[in-house]
């Protein structure tokens, strides 16, 4: 499209953008429109580290699972993402990326990344989509004014309450970056952080939060997300235990047509 | 207990026993105790892993997350681990950790641990454990001949029957090691690995399968974790998505007194 090539680059490809170092090493920088409380956006980090593994020429096929653990909280400013290349077979491929930053390269993230490639096989999917109104139909919540990057997407939620007694932490919700852009792997690993905290669903009390480890898994290959567009994809998500300090959460985010794009999982740590 | 103290250690106690090499690394050996169909068990390989990191003094706390990425079938004799410490916070320590063979250091096992301190705090358990009978009054399932490994476990299935078709992949089944131990982390990481691959759940067609990525997150403490002793887990687990030759699976692992202990999650990677 005509005006795509003229108006400025999306915030998330400003905010994952990369410049080649070496061989191994990209150099980064964080971004305002999607900082958080105390640090980037953790969903916006997944990208990121997801995008040095794509930037790398020797990468095979498809993105399959990314773990991304959150060791240190990242610092506004430049940063440098390491990529190490463990190992290619015939299908798979494992790839260990590490974020650090300052004179001591200090290690802010580290993660490890596998990709695939996908051949045609006896396929079905188990799980099955809520059955919800369209996004169209759902009213967009008002945007977060305490923290930049809830502002980078549209959030339509459908079942759950954030931040009032719940019966249970299992939400349902449209969401779709904003403004929009095309889903691909960085845009998709990000909004497997976007879920609300299903702590603040089962206590609405304001408590420090943060990640410890975020997990992905991908479900389907390059063409079939294409095939996706900008349309909005549905988030379902869901508690299962708030224990001495850390809780579990795990979502399932749904592409048109009902097809399951990614399956997601995380651990908290909390204050009380 | 005195007869303890003269008998042979258990099975998995010598599988993934490590010697310290120096400082970071550790010689191993794998044992034919828990041989699979091509390579060790997964479940004990991530019990190696967690034991290295384990076995490091500068260890903080009890182990949180532990993710194990399978990159290359691990050869019978002697191997080594590798682990790094990346960065200790106030409660959470992360940790890199690699399992290598042969002259060239081929890397067959990539992972990423985290420990935590736990610390008191509102808790609640949001997963609700099955009712299901009490695990002496289910039968044990023949074991199986084809791989060592599986007579390592006393399997007491509930609901779910391998190797025919079933409505859903959901199972229950009691789960102990075989003799008896008392429940540990690395014990533990190892039953996260010992469901049965879900694709036999819903197509009852051998075909090769190959775990991919392990995750486990820990749900309790040491202390805690301590007053299960001997006695059977209760598994559950559900598969969501099999797709273009790779299929995913999640599970619950519930001790004594419906205490959630850990949840787990796996991609596999399926042939046809």
């Amino acid at each position: 499209m005509r005006r795509n090539m003229t108006i400025a680059p999306h915030p998330l490809d400003e905010a994952i953008r990369l410049t080649p170092i070496d061989t191994n090493r990209f150099a980064g920088h964080t971004s305002p429109a999607y900082w958080g409380q105390v640090a980037p956006f953790g969903g916006v980090t997944a990208a990121t580290i997801l995008n040095a593994a794509l930037l790398r020429p020797e990468r095979l096929g498809d993105p399959l699972t990314l773990t991304v653990n959150y060791a240190g909280p990242i610092r506004p400013g430049p940063f440098e993402v390491e990529t190490r290349l463990m190992r290619t077979n015939r299908s798979t491929q494992h790839w260990a990326v590490q974020l650090v930053q300052g004179e001591a390269r200090e290690v802010m993230i580290s993660a490890i990344v596998v990709f695939a490639v996908r051949r045609p096989t006896w396929s079905r999917t188990e799980a099955r989509m809520p059955d919800v109104p369209a996004a169209a139909a759902c009213p967009t919540a008002p945007r977060g004014r305490d923290m930049a990057w809830l502002e980078r997407y549209d959030l339509r939620p459908v079942r759950g309450r954030l931040m009032q007694p719940n019966p249970d932490s299992i939400t349902h919700g449209w969401i779709a970056d904003h403004p929009a852009r095309a889903l691909d792997f960085p845009a998709l690993a990000s909004i497997c952080d976007a879920f609300f905290p299903r702590l603040f669903l089962l206590r609405p009390t304001p408590t420090p939060i943060g990640t410890v480890s975020l997990n992905v898994y991908f479900h389907v290959d390059s063409a079939t997300l294409a095939l996706q567009g900008s349309a909005p994809v549905l988030g379902v998500a869901e508690g299962q235990v708030y224990n001495a300090g850390f809780f579990d959460q795990h979502g399932q985010l749904w592409g048109e047509g009902g097809v399951l794009l990614a399956t997601t999982h995380q651990i908290v740590w909390y204050k009380e």
